[in-house]
């Protein structure tokens, strides 16, 4: 029995589907994106599998070519708050842009959403890739790629201070004597940095867990630093076992190298498991889902990912078409691997297209063949748990009935809760206030 | 039996307190401006009673002066998302300022919201009195009083426009198919204002309600033209029916000025009853109330409105001290009124800050006093309904539990839902999609 911490588990709750057909399957509720009971039933479903959190993405810009969960879906933190409602132990996980947001707003959001859940909220800071949310906030341009990641860098510091407003100990409410706080444990942050100036305090104190949880989903070079700094736990995508452990142990570097330890971030790779009670079985799973997809939605999905480029102008069985720099600056990491393995692999456009519209990978099979590469994947260093998302909301419930109980019986997952915030079932370190730190370091040193 | 429209009923739900020092009150559970199940007991309550709507109230600065409600309490969008998810029938309205926010982000969040809680959500536009909110997002300065005003109008353009995003037969939804929605219903709205330039599509469609129901609280004359151009709902707050008969009347003068019925637009004054079994009962609660207020918390809670000016300067029991412009460019309204009540009774600081502090108004009484001024206030059009305060948390139970049976007995308020949404409830119209309404003009002209 190694000592590593137990495996952590995620869902993410997409509505139709995150890929481009699923809402066509017979199981697929037409209007899930828009539905709170699917959203209720899938995070239920995740909180009875024990699972650590549910996960909610976004995106700030669609267009008549959008797949249909970005045409109309719920807003994260709206969504989460009443999730927040309706369980009680797992942690609620959302998407919001640092490039098109004010910090004050994001920090109450995201403070109260803490408050509210009793410290179980989680922010996946990201910069936005889509160069067409600029149009919706009125700036003449996306800001560059590096630019983006400099303000997300700034705009966290931010928030993280303001999060710090009020000690923990701040509030005496003495109704005897009508003291409510004792102001030598607010702080007034008075930031101004290169891309915002906010005074404070926050209106809202820290939760029990001190602060929400830091996610960071970017896998760019600067996505990859910023969140070795300053990630609690980091949300990504491999094809195989070989890529994943690389990137594990270059977050966990770029940790250490930030001066953290390397337990002090999760890394948590998306997988879209499919179950069946045999391989075949589960093969005729994929098989149906990637038959839904048509030639046309594929390209369509594909071009988003190149600032919206038509791909229908390329011969469709011709090796994968020379964009040049399309793409750099919005989903860098994601088309840079896309153009790498098209030329390493030979790949025409309709394979490239097919193979994004409905990524494969490996977790297709036996629930003990999905639990056997969970844990290989774990114990090999290549992730300290796994975003579960199911291209069928039948999934989710397929792996907590039959994959979760396999890893509780080798003793890899838990059977309880440990903790009721998500910073206790992360197993990640409780953020001391700042002030209150600074004032034991000097009655210590003074 | 007249005509008019049944009573409507809002509760103001506000922590630990509206009021400067309620929190002292052995009642007051101190943590209960971030205590969900306090906010949870407070909607559902107000649920039992039939009431239309929650309004959460909210501010974007503190300081170490601010009354203990102001300094940690949960942000509006989050709460009401929460409560969404705790309850089935009440609308869910909060504020959120017009002044320090993004058109596309806060028409989206309330747009997911109206969705979440199926037809239920309300946005009080305000454009936030207090101009340190400036220094928490970065402005040089808090634009002036006309100046929000003018941003408030533009932003509501834009959040009605991106809320039309998606006609209400937009999304077909074919399995069969594979078409999902129709791109004719899908608009771009293209706004390029002033103040703000948005290209949208929204990315969430319209509930059942068509858009959020329209809240405006501001009194002052841009706030009551505002009103009268736009919001489905008025929030006030009067001393006596003589004030609030002439706002009631100057407000659906104005509306029907901007062409629209007297009937579009409700409105709800702020009441703060204190019930008791005998008109002396009250009296002792209200005593009690008032008792728990020190000088120093009341002249800091005055202070407040007049751009925390620091009113301990002054004697106390001389007239109250000439502060020439100030509030003029925040709370314009409430310190214009304040001046000239000081002014005309000849009040001394003292008692203007006491005043402030735990407004008495008339409504303190038995059940059926305050029954019977409701039904005065109603029937001689000074009010179409009321936002409840209540000083203390149990007064919402006891409104609820005493005087709303006697005005259900009379058949001046509903004894069940009539409708399940916002809108069906308060009874003001459905909007129809702005293009749906364009074409159909077009096709019966053409
Ligand atoms: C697994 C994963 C999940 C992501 N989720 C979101 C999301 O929900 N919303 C979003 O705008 N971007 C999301 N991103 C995109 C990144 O945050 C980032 O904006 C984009 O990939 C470009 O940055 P990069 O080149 O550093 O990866 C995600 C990326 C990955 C790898
Ligand atoms: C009954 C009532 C409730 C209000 N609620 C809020 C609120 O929750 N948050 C806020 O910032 N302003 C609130 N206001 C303030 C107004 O929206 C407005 O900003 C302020 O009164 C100045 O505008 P005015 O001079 O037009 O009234 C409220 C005002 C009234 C009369």
């Amino acid at each position: 029995m190694s000592n590593r911490k137990q495996i952590k588990f995620g869902a993410l709750i997409h509505g139709v589907g995150g890929n481009v057909s699923v809402w066509r399957h017979p199981e697929v509720p037409v209007d899930a994106s828009v539905n709170f009971e699917f959203y209720k039933l899938q995070a239920q479903t995740a909180e009875a599998g024990k699972f650590d959190l549910v996960f909610i993405a976004d995106g700030l810009y669609i267009n008549e070519k959008s797949i249909p969960h970005f045409l109309n879906r719920f807003e994260p933190i709206t969504i989460l708050s009443a999730l927040a409602a309706a369980t009680s132990h797992i942690g609620l996980v959302g998407t919001l842009s640092s490039s098109y947001s004010e910090p004050f707003t994001v920090a109450r959001q995201f403070g109260s959403l803490d408050q509210i859940s009793s410290g179980r909220a989680g922010w996946n800071v990201v910069t936005s890739p889509l160069e067409g949310s600029a149009k919706n906030y009125g700036k003449a341009e996306h800001p560059s790629h590096d630019e983006r990641y400099r303000i997300a860098e700034e705009f966290l510091q931010v928030a993280q201070g303001l999060w710090d407003s009020w000690e923990d100990d701040a509030f005496i409410r003495d109704k005897e004597s009508g003291v409510f706080f004792d102001p030598d444990k607010l702080h007034t942050l008075n930031h101004k940095g290169a891309y915002f100036s906010v005074q404070g305090p926050l209106n809202i104190a820290r939760s029990k867990q001190g602060q929400p949880v830091i996610f960071q989903a970017g896998s760019s070079e600067s996505g990859k630093k910023l969140a070795g700094k300053v990630a609690d736990a980091v949300f990504t995508g491999h094809e195989n076992i070989k890529e994943a452990k690389q990137f594990y142990k270059e977050i966990k570097d770029n940790a250490i190298a930030s001066g953290r330890s390397a337990d002090d971030v999760v890394i948590l790779p998306g997988i879209g498991p499919i179950i069946g009670a045999t391989e075949e079985e589960a093969e005729r799973k994929y098989e149906e889902i990637a038959g839904l997809v048509s030639i046309d939605s594929a390209l369509n999905y594909l071009g988003r990912f190149f600032e919206h480029h038509d791909f229908s102008q390329y011969p469709l069985d011709e090796p994968f078409p020379d964009v040049g720099e399309l793409g750099k600056n919005s989903f860098r990491s994601g088309t840079d691997k896309i153009k790498k393995q098209a030329k390493e692999q030979n790949l025409t456009l309709r394979q490239v297209a097919l193979r994004s519209a409905t990524p494969r990978g490996e977790f297709i099979g036996t629930p003990r063949k999905i639990a056997d590469l969970i844990q290989q994947w774990n114990e090999e260093e290549a992730a300290d748990g796994f975003i579960i998302h199911t291209p069928l909301p039948s999934g989710l419930k397929d792996f907590v009935e039959q994959v979760v109980p396999i890893l509780q019986e080798r003793g890899l997952y838990r059977t309880e809760y440990e903790a009721d915030t998500l910073r206790g079932n992360l197993g990640i370190p409780f953020p001391a206030n700042r002030y209150t730190t600074a004032k034991n370091t000097a009655a210590v040193n003074g």
